[in-house]
């Protein structure tokens, strides 16, 4: 199940918020909806832990993708300073910040514009695949200027 | 099943390693065999998450309980510098650092002499409660001096 190798108990971190053995993913597919972010695998779903503990790193200006799913994202700021969207509201984030997106919210995070955003995502081993927005969703949030002016899509 | 006030999506770093609702609680019940050790539940079980995300921070020569347990830990270090023994191996701990304690196996965090160690520590919502050592597991730790010298009790 692991998508790392096995390398003892400890992995060491080597700077730069880069992991000893782990390795720097695409965020998602090409084409995807989404501007400059990266994946790290911390501790996969075969690690017998409770979840998933994924780290990742937006460059700046860069966005998540605007997105809803029954799982829960649990983060934690690791790194640089961004803003998050959570369904009608648009907060600022800065390191150790912690954030809790419910389940089937509208969640968007982007990093500032001259700043990293690095944050630590905690899912659920298993959990739904995320709906993006269709266009009755995005004429509902654009309805709040505020959130059309901060979406990316 | 929250034991914090829910206070939106946001919780914020209040700086030092405190955040805003969050109470430093006692890491276990007087008389427990640890030194200078708190405990913050970021993320409690009943937050909707996979598990439960705990800030622990242990003081300048502090020390975590020796114990096992069949659930898993995982550890991302956030502050300062320290060492784990993992069943027998003591190893050494610096910021960002991901440690993963196995199922079953002896672990105890120490503080480096001069220094804080405050880690991440992620666990299952459900979960076994901790096993100290005997007097035959302690027999058999100390089999190894390295180890027998590192074990606080």
């Amino acid at each position: 199940m692991s998508e790392q190798p096995k390398t003892g108990p400890l992995v060491r971190h080597l700077g730069g918020f880069r992991w000893e053995g782990i390795a720097v993913q695409a965020y998602k597919a090409e084409g995807e909806p989404f501007r400059d972010v990266t994946r790290q695998l911390l501790f996969p779903a075969g690690a017998g832990g409770a979840g998933e503990l994924r780290y990742f790193e937006v460059g700046p200006g860069g966005w998540t993708t605007l997105e809803r799913h029954a799982h829960v994202h649990q983060v934690v700021v690791l790194r640089g300073q961004g803003r998050a969207l959570v369904g009608d509201r648009i907060l600022d984030l800065a390191r150790f910040d912690l954030l809790c997106v419910p389940a089937r919210t509208w969640h968007q995070l982007r990093a500032a514009p001259d700043e990293v955003l690095g944050f630590l995502c905690l899912v659920d081993r298993e959990r739904d695949r995320p709906e993006r927005p269709g266009a009755a969703d995005l004429e509902a949030l654009r309805a709040t200027p505020e959130l059309g002016e901060f979406i990316r899509i």
